[in-house]
């Protein structure tokens, strides 16, 4: 006995990540709530994604141009790249503002079991872009599961005949963190990558 | 350095319920990465959505047609109503598929506060309905607030001259639900409304 509209809209809602089916009901009554053309502006703003999302030549970020806003962007320093797996980590570290450098996305990480080689990242472009462009430091941010820290030793083994310095962002415990909730191996990695205090 | 594409329909995302910044991040990441057009078949369900649902003009549910698809279903008992707030209440009753008789939508709950009085309510219609449509039976399925328990009362108040019986639905203990974690409000409606073992 529900329209078959709402249904329809529901089914898609809960697709989305974090959304179940209570959420997606939840969202489809405030929508015919909302004044204002809510709906159409949602909608509107949907259809703007799909069709003006383009891949970044150069880096693999997402955005509206290509190149993107960190490549396209003379004030960003062009000697240090950012490596990361995925466009959220890029955006996880451009939200800190803390990083005037470039970024290189990956794709992905090297997973054997799930059939993902070199060949499947952008490691050949990332190659180019440090033989051709003068890169000073890669920074390696990748995750810190099995086949984060493999692939960052992997790009550890690419470029041991270049002259790029490689770094790894620091991991340890969390600012605000208090010492007794922090897990095992995150102690683990604070002790090791302890640095003296000047 | 955020692509204003992807700003935008977060900061639509977020503005819906249950979904928080990150959330709506993590959606725009999804649709981003997505194959097979679902960012274009959801922006088309969410158009399709405001273009063509409609408020049923005897009952208040909302739908794609009008009257709305329980109203005009034949099957359905037309002596027995069921009173609920909201749309959303409607089609909590309509998921447990064990009430076979029409609604009413009464569009919110009495309160002097908000300034909601019985003219704001589709209270007006509903008499209509129970005096000129051989009405029998009005279920109340108002909530438990104050607000809901006073415009039950009200709705007693409204219909003393009939005789269209008004029931309540029972409150109780949740089925599945342990003796020791309910609330006892709910408790003691449990007890007030307990019945006869046959």
């Amino acid at each position: 006995m529900v329209s078959p509209v709402i249904q329809n809209l529901v089914n898609r809602l809960r697709r989305l990540p974090g959304i179940g089916t209570r959420s997606a009901e939840r969202i489809v009554f405030h929508l015919m709530a909302a004044q204002g053309g809510e709906i159409a502006a949602l909608a509107d703003s949907l259809t703007e994604l799909g069709e003006r999302i383009c891949t970044c030549g150069i880096c693999g970020n997402l955005s509206d141009s290509d190149p993107c806003p960190v490549c396209g962007n003379p004030e960003r320093e062009r000697e240090i790249i950012c490596v990361v797996e995925q466009v959220e980590d890029l955006y996880a570290i451009e939200r800190s503002s803390q990083y005037r450098g470039l970024y290189h996305v990956l794709g992905g990480v090297l997973s054997p079991i799930a059939g993902i080689g070199p060949n499947e990242l952008s490691i050949g472009k990332l190659v180019e872009r440090v033989r051709h462009k003068g890169v000073r430091e890669l920074i390696v941010a990748t995750n810190t599961s099995t086949e984060g820290e493999a692939t960052a030793l992997y790009l550890v083994h690419v470029f041991k005949e270049d002259r790029v310095r490689l770094t790894r962002i620091a991991h340890g415990i969390p600012v605000g963190g208090h010492l007794s909730y922090v897990d095992s191996g995150t102690m683990a990695k604070a002790l090791e990558g302890r640095r003296p205090l000047s």
